[in-house]
C-alpha cells in the first residue's frame, strides 16, 4: 500500500518551524510496517492544498494530512478538502455539542469561530480527538483515502496511534511485522562499509533484506530493514544476516540500536565496579562531557580536568600515559583517559589537523595510541574525542586500540 | 519565481532523520526573498525520483533537489537526473581530477566507488562543493532548472550560499541586495521578544523590513530581513532599525550575526589580558568545551575541573562562591567561573529540574547567582550552561547577573 504524508502550513513550508512532526508519523508508520513513499510541504495556500490533495489522489493509496483544522482563516483543510470532494462543508452536529461541553466544563463559552472546526466535508468520517477542539476526518478524493489529523503535535502523536493507523492496516490489510536492525561503527567510511558488506542482501533467506548506511561523522549506522509474518519469521530471517554483518564489521562496531558508545562504555565500567577520569586538552571538556552527562555516572566518572597547554614532553606516546598514569594515581579512579593533542599552526582550513596522543592506564597497566586527524578544528576535535572513546573501549574489551581507522592520516 | 525543494534518502522518508536540511534551505531561500512553494520528500528508489522530478519540472521554476550524491549504490542522484534529461552519464574529468587530489592531498588513494561521484548527466553544469567529493550540478528538466546539492549539511549549506542562491537570484530576475541583520539572545522567549519589539516592523524607511524569530534553546534569535538597492541603500533603511531593536533587547542580546556567546566572552577575556578557570558538575565539560575549543583559546583558557558529586556544602550560592574562589587561587587564573547544580531526584521525565548555582571569582571579588530550571536532564543541562556563560559575559560587561529570565522556576 503507498502511502503519503501531507503537512499543511506557512511555518513548515517556510522552514522556521522544524517539521517533527513529519518525522514522527513516517517513523510511526515505517515501524508499523506502511510503507511511506513520499512527503508533501505546501503552505496554508488554496491554490497549493487543492493541487497538492488531487496529485496524492492519483499517486497514493493514502494520504495523512497534518496541520490546518484550526480555528482561524489560515485552516483551510476541511474547506479545501470539501471541494476536491466536490461536496459541501456540512455542520457534525456531535462534535459542535462535543465542543460546546468541553469548554462549558471548563467554566468557559465556546468562541464562535471554533464553530469553523465543526464543519466537515459531507460524507466524512469523523476521527475522534479526544484531548483537543480540531477532530479529524477521512474523505476519498480519487481513489485515495485521506485521513486528516491536527497539528498540535501531543493530539496528532495519539491520534495518530489510536485512530489512524489501525485504519491504515485495515485498509493496507497488513498483518505482518518489520524490523529495523542498525549497527554503528567508528573508524570505517560509507565506502569502505559498502565494500565489507558485499554480497549481504544475497544472504536473505526468501525476502529481501534492504541494506543501508547513514554518515554521522564520525560514527557510520549500517541498517538492515526486514519484513517477516511475525516475530519468529522476523528473528529466522535476521539472525543469520546481522550475524554475518556483525562479523564482517567487527571490532569497529562501537554499539547497536539504541546503544550508544558513551552509554556501552558507562555501562561495562559500572559491571566490572570501575571508575573513570579523564584529561584533555583540545577536546575541551567534549570527552568528559559525552560520560559524566549521563544517567548513573556519578558512581563511575570521578573527574575530568581540562587544559590547553600541552604537560612537559608536549603530546607524544610516552606523555600520554604518563598523563593517565599521574591521572589514575591523583584521582583514585581504577581507569584513566589521556587524550592529548599538538595542533598545526595557522588558521581553520580544510586540511587543517592535530597529532593525537591517547594514554589509558588501569589496573593491568598502560597502553597509548598515536594517530593523525586532518579535516579542519571541528572536524578533527569530534574525531579525537571518539577515538579516545574507542579506544576505551578496545581496552575495556579486551580488542587491539590500535587497529587503524580510515580517517587517520600519515 | 515558483521555488521547490526535493529532499532524497529513505533515512528522511521514513522519519528516521529530522529533515533539519529542509528547514534551512526553506528559511535561506525566504529570508533572500525567494518563495518557496513547495516541498517534498522522496526515498532512494528510482521511480519515486524519476516521478517527483518530472512532477517539479511540470510545476516550478526551480527546484533545489537535496540528498543522493554519496559514492554508494542507493545514490541515485545523478543517474535520475540523466533520465530525467534523456541524456547519458558523462565522466567529468575536471572533477574526478579534483577528487583524486584531494585525496592525495591526504596521502590517501581515491577508493574506486568514489569515481561514481564524478558521472553527472551531460550537459550538466557543474557547482562546486569546496569541502567534499560530492560535487553539486544543474540541469533543465521540463521548463525547470533542477540544482542538486549533498545531503551532507555543512558541504550543503556551504554551497546554499556560495553558489546556488546566487543562480536563483539571477534566475528570477531578483536585483537589489539583502542583508539579515541578526541578534542572539538568552533568557527571553519568543512570546516576550514579540512583545519587546511590538512595531518594529512599522519604523522602516520606505521599505519592508520583515521581523522574525527563531527559537534554538536556549538561545533566541532575532532577525531583521531587509532588502534595498545596494549597501548603501540597505544601510540608510537597516541602521536605525537595528539600534532600536538592540536597545529593547538590551541586557538580553549575548551575540550578533556570526557572534557567538562564548567568542564574545573569549574576546573580552582575552583584550583585558585575563585569564579563565572552569569547575562544572552535571554540566560535565560542556561549559569549558564551549571556550577551550575556540582558535586563541590557549592564552585564556587556564584548566576546566569536572566532577560529579558536589563540594561539602552541596549545591548553595555559599559553596559556588567558596569553589570559585578556590579555583581562581588554585589555578592562577584571573577569573574563576563555578557552575554548581542539585539535582531532582529519580528518572528523566519533562519536569526533571535542577537547582543551579553560579559562583564567579575575578580580581574585583566574588558574585553569585541561583536559579531553577525544568525540562528534562538535557534541557536542564544545556540550560545551566548557558546560564554559567552568560554571568560570566554580564559580569565582564558589567550587567546585572542575576536578572530574571523566563526560562527560570521558581
Amino acid at each position: 500500500m503507498r502511502v503519503e504524508i501531507l503537512c499543511t502550513g506557512d511555518e513548515i513550508l517556510t522552514g522556521k518551524t522544524i517539521n517533527t512532526n513529519y518525522s514522527h508519523i513516517a517513523r510511526r508508520l515505517t515501524e508499523v510496517g506502511l510503507d511511506v513513499q513520499r512527503g508533501t510541504t505546501v503552505g496554508d495556500d488554496r491554490a497549493s492544498l487543492l493541487a497538492a490533495f488531487r496529485e496524492a489522489g492519483a499517486r497514493a493509496d493514502a494520504v495523512i494530512v497534518n496541520g490546518g483544522l484550526g480555528p482561524t482563516v489560515d485552516d483551510l483543510s476541511q474547506e479545501v478538502a470539501a471541494e476536491a470532494c466536490g461536496v459541501p462543508l456540512i455542520l457534525n452536529e456531535h462534535w459542535l455539542t462535543r465542543m460546546t461541553e468541553s469548554y462549558a466544563r471548563r467554566g468557559r463559552v465556546m468562541p464562535t469561530n471554533n464553530k469553523k472546526q465543526a464543519m466537515l466535508p459531507e460524507g466524512a468520517e469523523l476521527i475522534d480527538n479526544p484531548i483537543g477542539t480540531a477532530c479529524g476526518f477521512a474523505v476519498t478524493i480519487g481513489k485515495t483515502r485521506f485521513l486528516f489529523t491536527p497539528g498540535v503535535p501531543r493530539e496528532m502523536r495519539r491520534m495518530l496511534d489510536e485512530q489512524v493507523i489501525p485504519r491504515l492496516l485495515k485498509l493496507g490489510g497488513i498483518t505482518g511485522v518489520t524490523r529495523l536492525k542498525r549497527f554503528h561503527t567508528f573508524g570505517i567510511g560509507e565506502s569502505r562499509a559498502d565494500e565489507m558488506l558485499a554480497g549481504i542482501p544475497g544472504l536473505a533467506i526468501d525476502s529481501e533484506i534492504k541494506l543501508g548506511f547513514q554518515a554521522h561523522y564520525p560514527q557510520l549506522e549500517t541498517k538492515l530493514a526486514v519484513r517477516g509474518d511475525d516475530a519468529d519469521d522476523l528473528a529466522r530471517k535476521l539472525t543469520p544476516v546481522e550475524t554475518e554483518v556483525r562479523r564482517r564489521l567487527g571490532n569497529f562496531v562501537v554499539a547497536e540500536d539504541e546503544q550508544t558508545l558513551e552509554g556501552i562504555l558507562l555501562a561495562k565500567l559500572d559491571a566490572d565496579g570501575h571508575t573513570l577520569s579523564v584529561a584533555e586538552t583540545f577536546t575541551g571538556g567534549t570527552i568528559a562531557a559525552r560520560i559524566a552527562s549521563l544517567p548513573g555516572a556519578e558512581t563511575v566518572f570521578k573527574s575530568g580536568t581540562i587544559t590547553r597547554t600541552l604537560p612537559a614532553g608536549g603530546a607524544s606516546e610516552e606523555t600520554a600515559a604518563r598523563t593517565a598514569g599521574d591521572l589514575r594515581r591523583e584521582s583514585g579512579a581504577s581507569h584513566a583517559l589521556a587524550v592529548l593533542m599538538h595542533l598545526d599552526d595557522g588558521a581553520d582550513r580544510p586540511d587543517f589537523g592535530a597529532a593525537i596522543c591517547i594514554g589509558i592506564a588501569d589496573p593491568h597497566g598502560t597502553v597509548t595510541r598515536q594517530a593523525r586527524l586532518a579535516g579542519g578544528r571541528d572536524w578533527v576535535r569530534i574525531g579525537a574525542a571518539e577515538l579516545g572513546l574507542d579506544c576505551l573501549r578496545r581496552r575495556l574489551l579486551g580488542l587491539p586500540v590500535d587497529e587503524r581507522i580510515d580517517f587517520e592520516r600519515r
